[in-house]
């Protein structure tokens, strides 16, 4: 078995990662849309597509003995196996939570879940995660180390507008316990979903350097 | 290299997995006294031993490469090396979800955060999260198929106790709504902390059986 060989299964096998990035992204943008602009296409896609990120996950994780068994591996050729079962672990599981969001946001559909005092703060909360996602698929292409770092600093702004959002909520919220709720709710999975996408990026870099921190 | 000391290997691995779940079961039922009991101790306690379950994790990770590197290894072993690192991390989420626990338990300390009447539904959520923990770590033991199904029920009480605990919250609550989230945001963490349960059961299955479903 060539060295060739064993290259083009790491790149089969990062193409799928890259591809799960991409697929996660467009999941939270498009829950973000369902919620945001009260649109239950985006919600329904969101919910139809999340078999394929669960599909791709299996698909990474049945790789993995083929590139192994194929091969003398070596510690750093093991190192991806983690990394890449992680990274795809973490994938699969932005997806879910972009359905969570997408759930939230059929909740009461015609009606919108988030009232209009609480719009900014929502928008901010979606953009900044899908920003979030978006780096650490490029953090995936690049394997940069300066782009993870950077990486950390966006998740802070989610963590932020999550905060902001909750304090909104405990100061006064005239629109009931419920909507109270559904917010709390979906400020989590914003937050969730943005943890894993820096936990992806971590992956690359510990990949990458050998060492976990950013 | 002789198979009893890959069986050894082997051993080695799935001791410090049941140590984790040992301990991710342990995390919950001191987070849950430090909830219900008002106890700072126990909520000290879980924070300070949670990061335990962390290095534990990176072990097991540490662990893979050793066990690959030394064998040859066929396709049923792989699938071992998939199941542990999954196991491993759902072991230590739980335990993330168990300090999520404590730190809401002591968010207004001395003063309890789940009022009387949230107290049995919040009771019961907590036993049954520690319940299907147990079974899990016992499935971990037996690998029993039986035992993993069954599991599977004690899930569904996770979820009948979630949906209590918001319906509780929903209907007229007067604890207004910084409580209500504070109490929402546990149902959801005690809930995820048992699909985490379920997922390392399901893992084992797996392992054992070749095929995924219970």
């Amino acid at each position: 078995m060539s060295r060739d060989s064993y290259d083009e299964q790491l790149d089969r096998l990062t193409g799928v990662l890259a591809v799960m990035s991409r697929d996660a992204s467009a999941a939270i943008r498009r829950a973000s849309t369902a919620l945001l602009e009260v649109d239950r296409g985006a919600a329904e896609t969101v919910l139809a597509e999340d078999a394929v990120l669960d599909a791709r996950r299996a698909e990474v994780e049945a790789m993995i003995p083929e590139v192994l068994v194929r091969h003398q591996p070596v510690a750093s050729d093991l190192r991806l196996v983690v990394c890449a079962l992680r990274i795809a672990g973490a994938l699969e599981r932005m997806g879910d939570l972009a359905v969570h969001v997408a759930k939230v946001a059929l909740r009461r559909h015609p009606v919108g879940v988030v009232p209009e005092p609480a719009m900014p703060v929502m928008t901010a909360l979606a953009e900044a995660a899908a920003r979030v996602a978006d780096k650490s698929a490029v953090v995936l292409a690049t394997r940069d180390r300066l782009d993870a770092m950077q990486l950390g600093l966006d998740d802070d702004e989610v963590d932020a507008a999550q905060e902001r959002l909750l304090s909104l909520l405990v100061s006064g919220w005239p629109y009931g316990v419920e909507s109270a709720i559904d917010l709390a709710l979906l400020g989590r999975y914003y937050e969730r979903y943005a943890d894993h996408a820096v936990n992806v990026s971590r992956q690359v870099v510990y990949l990458v350097t050998g060492t976990i921190r950013l």
